[in-house]
């Protein structure tokens, strides 16, 4: 029987969420709770890969998992063998051709940084540092042209291909926050898809052009180059925030 | 020359501010850096205490530093010895009849708790998890009991004293965030002094309060009683925010 799992992780202590020879994943992680669980071996499919440090608040995981488990004990029959850094939501049954990695109507990412003259250890886990105070109204007109349909073909990491590079980002919001002698930004992202490392080299761009940076986004929309944008923020402050599949409606 | 330090940490390596036989604690591990900084030995004294585990994002610190040394220097040469966990973020001179631990006009913390079924591997190091969803009209309406002159006796740890218990707390606010199947508050309290353990047991009243206990804090102030209130929170979800000194009036 197919189910979904909502799944969230820190993902400090991860390689990311995809199996590896080396190096602790959150796929290998799940699959060996799961193969505790159900004394069997249990493939299991995610809404889209995180890269190594790499959070999530609700990832969504597809797997096939034992007909006489009612599927919302799952949750419970999975965290028991699941370590601290990561566990189970909600789980709900799926129809039979319903694809994890296709279905998904949206995703939001955020995407958080402080600025401050130390660090801070209270955010150093879960954000970045950027090294200047950045501008918000700078940074607002930045996330406006970022919305809409593009190729966002110069978003990409080098060396990383897909059938198109056009996605629709439906949202793109910054927001400010003081923290003591600085300033606390998150950056929220939601969109129809994203592209390898998107959401940090989007990030990156906000941010520079914040600090400073001439705005790059309107030469990487008509050129496709990368290097028009700025520098990839480091994986500790995204969070994969919800994948959206209209769950509530796959439930009888 | 006598200098105060604004100092960030993340409390879940240290057991608590205070200096102890067994255990690493801020106050060892900050004047073990200022030794090596001074190549001297540097006694240290906080706003306040904070427990095990209880984070801060503004603490205060007091010290006498060599006269050499400009006191906005100071920041630089202690971060370069000290630990990602603790952080100073700012230092400015002080006069020498200042009192750290009496001179705080308010001093700010913040509780956060969240609702949801399974534990929130992105919340637990600075979260404490609710069994029941609160409701937060009832929590609103036990917060606004607490502000105010109180006798605040009965929100204190047994066998702890001071000359008086009467605090006045200016602000006390609860917020409220949607997370994927459950919700994260955050409760905000400011006063002009707190009792050891204070902002924990009104925590745990307040969410009590919100799961459908009976008020307690009125008879609490009443009577004094400690056992008209709820349990204690746990450490993780504490932050001192700040301790305000109208630091800005101290430069010249």
């Amino acid at each position: 029987m197919k189910a979904l799992l909502l799944v969230s992780y820190d993902g400090t202590g991860f390689s990311g969420w995809q199996r590896q020879p080396n190096g602790r994943t959150v796929q290998q992680v799940m699959e060996e709770a799961a193969e505790r669980a159900f004394s069997r071996p249990v493939t299991l499919t995610a809404s889209g890969r995180t890269d190594a440090g790499v959070h999530a608040l609700g990832q969504v995981v597809e797997g096939e998992f034992p007909d006489h488990i009612p599927p919302a004990k799952l949750r419970e029959c999975l965290n028991v063998h699941l370590p601290p850094d990561v566990k189970v939501i909600k789980s709900v049954p799926a129809p039979e051709s319903f694809d994890v990695t296709r279905a998904a109507k949206r995703k939001t990412y955020c995407y958080r940084a402080y600025y401050a003259e130390s660090e801070l250890p209270l955010f150093s886990r879960y954000a970045a540092r950027l090294k200047g105070r950045p501008d918000v109204k700078k940074m607002q007109e930045a996330c406006a042209l970022l919305v809409g349909e593009h190729d966002f073909a110069a978003f990409r990491a080098a060396g990383y291909t897909s059938k198109t590079s056009v996605r629709t980002l439906y949202s793109v919001q910054i927001e400010e926050k003081p923290i003591p002698e600085g300033a606390l930004y998150t950056l929220r992202v939601t969109g129809n898809g994203f592209l390898y490392n998107m959401v940090r080299i989007l990030a990156g761009e906000v941010f520079a052009v914040g600090c400073g940076k001439q705005e790059g986004i309107s030469r990487a929309f008509q050129t496709g180059e990368r290097s028009a944008l700025a520098l990839t923020m480091p994986p500790q402050g995204l969070v994969l925030v919800s994948a959206d599949y209209g769950i509530e409606s796959l439930l009888p």
